[in-house]
């Protein structure tokens, strides 16, 4: 860490802050020239809030050198990390293609769309029971009747099923029945549910907020790993200016993840975009970038669809999708590193 | 609500959509130029999911008309809300200065907080007690301890309390220690705990998020209106490309929810600047702009505070504050309307 | 266009629009509910100023409907364009790689990385010569100079060239040396600029802004296109609140501008992240996602490069990326639609 | 400024950057903990390229310590700049109240908004002739025969005449014919531009970019100061998700310039918002922030105005606000600093 002070610091300001520094066992570098004057702070520099030293209106920036996160960084962890859940694995090159409906409305929709991205080529399941809406006038889900629903489409297709919580609240009923956790978009910065999930012993899907960084988002994960659990990232979009598109879909992120941390990082190319004419394009990109998995809402019959019917796609868009996937995927591994 | 259909939609496909509307109870009408088709659809279309028509790939845009918000709009409460709560009033003219530490530390820190912003003009007290941190290892409160000392303040120095709830768990010590229930920004999405919160006879303060739009501001505050608990809306700054800042502090909010809400508006511009040097001139502003109060983190002894030093003020700062808010308010009832 | 009045909007106000614009020769259509009045507005509502109408205090909003570009939108041009230029293509299957340095720093540099990139699979040079920099200070690049030596790296290895034009005052020499002009993301609202190199018979390459939306540039094509120069738009990354990268590269904006255009779309990772290890993993995503070509930054010895070194990849960094657009591209065409 | 090595760095390759920063005169000191590599550079590091550096795989990171603006810093120009122009002073507790219409239209119109808005309190006239417009289909202004009206409107009322310039083409006339030339938001970073109007001796009025940062505007400031032409600042709003105002107004902006730089500040609501019911509002809250002037677009017509109808006021709203500024200023006085 490195500690500027003002142009017109004073020398006891300085040593007030060399000392308290000194006393906290670091190890402190002085660099002093015409009008800079800085600290080089040397040790675990970790616990150090920068905002307690800002206090100080002769300190002027505080800039952290090495990385906010321990166990959600590659630095102790360098190889990638692979998550195995009912029999599936993500991660270090196993490729995980996550399909459902937005929503799960029916045992009937539930169960055939499960059947149907199941033959055509899917992995895991998805569908929300319980889903946070912004409009309290909003179709909220199905609920634990949702929870069940997805338990029997697990016991047909046999393929582990993903769906979000949000609130602790039914911690048991999905640690029963729910294979992947998911942590939506919202609720990534909802520390007290991230340590709940943290603890139990399942896979946790966590999504990146639409105003998060990468650091935010490796951050919300140190939460869940202390607690044990193992992360699985997704980028789903992010807010900007950009109206043309729900959200901006950060696919650059999914390198720069990968640099940082061993964690598999999925997209969601449908909340991502909020088109589905751009599922299949956004999909084959993702793939390019290096995602581990992606998460695809995939409809039935369009005109019962509760919600967020302009992403989900068709089945014959779906089975497409997952073709042109596996094709792509063929040529990557042909690719030179 | 307007419905735009792409130009190569078929009759048959607008008949349907025509039909379901109709069946709805909705009164359609239909505009039909060289290349748009458009209906209009007059009635109660506010339960009507605007996703639920995209899903339809013969529908090119749907524009909602009205406000989605029944409770939080001017439109059915045209008068401005006054919230009554330990004996002080916010909105409708009644100016709140909610003061004190971004986080309760210790009994001597509160309590000598507390009566110093109370002798220098605050008429409410502020103090975290349960801490939502991007980092897991960084301070997170003092919890239920926090809340004591919270209570103790209160009633030495007799000012109503606001702080911050992050998990529904402390409900019950919230509703018996707490006179004014904080949703954090990280929370305003936070659907099942603004819910909780509402059900509770008591003001909510409720923050918006730093990626979220004035109307889903609005939208979030209807989920607490529904339960019954008044709310006062707070700017607190948005996330965008400008680094200079902590967060872009965003006062047209102020103004545009004015217009669109009976709500109290308040600024914390201490977290909507991260820069002590900056609370004055933003203060000010807000006050200027319409706010119906200010939140302001102040400080008694920088070099002990446990976080977020930057942004806080020392009590000579507060003081000044204080008094030019007094002089800048007195200036605006003399101005016209 | 739809008009929607405030809801106390008096007949008299709405009845003196409905007369301005059957006046204008549209036709008005309208409709009417309980709070809800509007008019839709059907004929050649292109010219109508939305501004204009909004200055009248009882218009609430104004909609448009349809697109706000002639020459760039896909309406009238249902096929793609094809560009061609010294005797290569960019659009309609044909993929540019354009290559070469930031900036043109001398004969024996640009020479040498021309031969090189030629020989590893590029098929257009690209080089600075007039350097639009944020700091005064900066190396604002060799000016008429660099012109000259780019037209002899086109002599020796037969690439057309691509070059940032940054004002009209070297138009001629642009004319005579180079084959596509660009305009720099800080030019796209330039307009007289753009009028001018509009006049030319030249290729233009549009770079986006970095706060402009997709209808912005198409815009900015189509002040271009007026003149009858032919238009290759270039991705180039959005100015969003992440600073893990330079700017967050935008690819859904290829999909959403294939849906719009007709016009040829390339992708620079270079810019677009600011960091060279970023530059294979986007292009590759680039390519999947649709694009027509891209333009990467090559360096040949770090340590004496003047500018943006940071994101310029070697010449074995971009020898395998080649490649692997290769074998990308060959595995895309056995795709299905 | 501090150079961060990667942990991986070795040996030969920090010598290299420690004898390449001595050989440019530079002091260099050396930080090295457990996983942690940086150097210190004290002396002229104003000229290094931060992205020279970065070109070296081996050097994680580059942080400017100073500020990278010599002559718009406060640096070394402690003391607040006065412009004087036309008989009028900006800057230093000299406020500006810039009005006129968005763009000139006719001589009736310019003239009789002119002497209107100087009866009411005007200390500077504005108006467009030269009008950058996102489609080339708008009205693009009177070009010369408008700076022709305004130059008569000059003559009648006394006031100095602010206009933009959009184009180098037209310098002799701006020069001769208007005392403060307006660089537009989208010209911010046309550096030609920015060079050619700082060579004349007039104040320049530079407009921040929406997708700017303060230290870019600051930038682009020094662009025009090095030519000898003094600069006045302008806040306009900048881009984000926002959709409620047409940009967000950064008002934030106006106290951190004010801290880095000595040269006048000022506001436009009318674009920052584009509502004129926002610019009483945003104008109080600006003059509260410390802005040294407000530039207010007035209409007299309005249903006669060819652009921008949505955000100016009316004669009568000019004349409360006017009013209203004054008595704020006023109270403004009489407040402790």
């Amino acid at each position: 860490m490195i500690i500027v002070f003002r142009p017109d610091a004073q020398t006891a300001q300085i040593d007030l802050i060399k000392n308290m520094m000194t006393a906290k066992g670091l190890i402190v570098k002085e660099i002093q020239g015409a009008d800079t004057h800085l600290l080089g702070l040397l040790g675990d520099t970790f616990a150090l809030c920068p905002d307690l030293l800002l206090r100080y209106p002769f300190i002027e920036r505080v800039m952290p050198v090495s990385q906010p996160y321990k166990l959600a960084g590659r630095d102790f962890h360098p190889g990638d990390t692979v998550i195995e859940c009912g029999g599936q694995k993500i991660g270090g090159g196993h490729f995980a293609i996550i399909a459902g409906p937005c929503s799960v409305e029916s045992e009937e929709q539930m169960l055939s769309i499960a059947r149907e991205v199941k033959s055509l080529g899917a992995n895991f399941l998805r569908g929300g029971a319980f889903k946070p809406r912004s409009s309290p006038y909003a179709f909220q889900g199905l609920g634990q009747a949702g929870l069940n629903l997805l338990k029997i489409a697990r016991e047909i297709t046999g393929l582990p099923v993903v769906t979000e919580i949000i609130s602790a609240e039914y911690l048991d009923d999905f640690d029963k029945h729910v294979d992947i956790i998911q942590i939506g978009a919202r609720n990534m910065q909802n520390y007290p549910l991230l340590k709940e999930v943290g603890r139990l012993d399942k896979p946790v899907l966590l999504k990146r907020g639409p105003a998060s960084t990468i650091d935010e988002l490796l951050m919300a994960a140190e939460y869940v790993l202390i607690g044990g659990a193992p992360v699985i990232l997704c980028e789903r979009g992010i807010r900007t200016f950009e109206t043309a598109t729900r959200n901006t879909l950060d696919l650059s992120a999914v390198p720069v993840i990968k640099e940082k941390s061993h964690l598999p990082v999925i997209v969601d190319p449908s909340h991502g975009t909020g088109q589905r004419n751009l599922v299949e394009p956004m999909s084959l990109a993702a793939v390019a970038a290096g995602a581990d998995g992606l998460m695809i809402e995939v409809h039935n019959h369009p005109e019962q669809a509760l919600c967020d019917g302009g992403q989900s796609v068709s089945a014959d868009q779906f089975d497409r999708l997952v073709y042109n996937i596996r094709k792509l995927r063929e040529a990557l591994e042909g690719t030179r590193n």
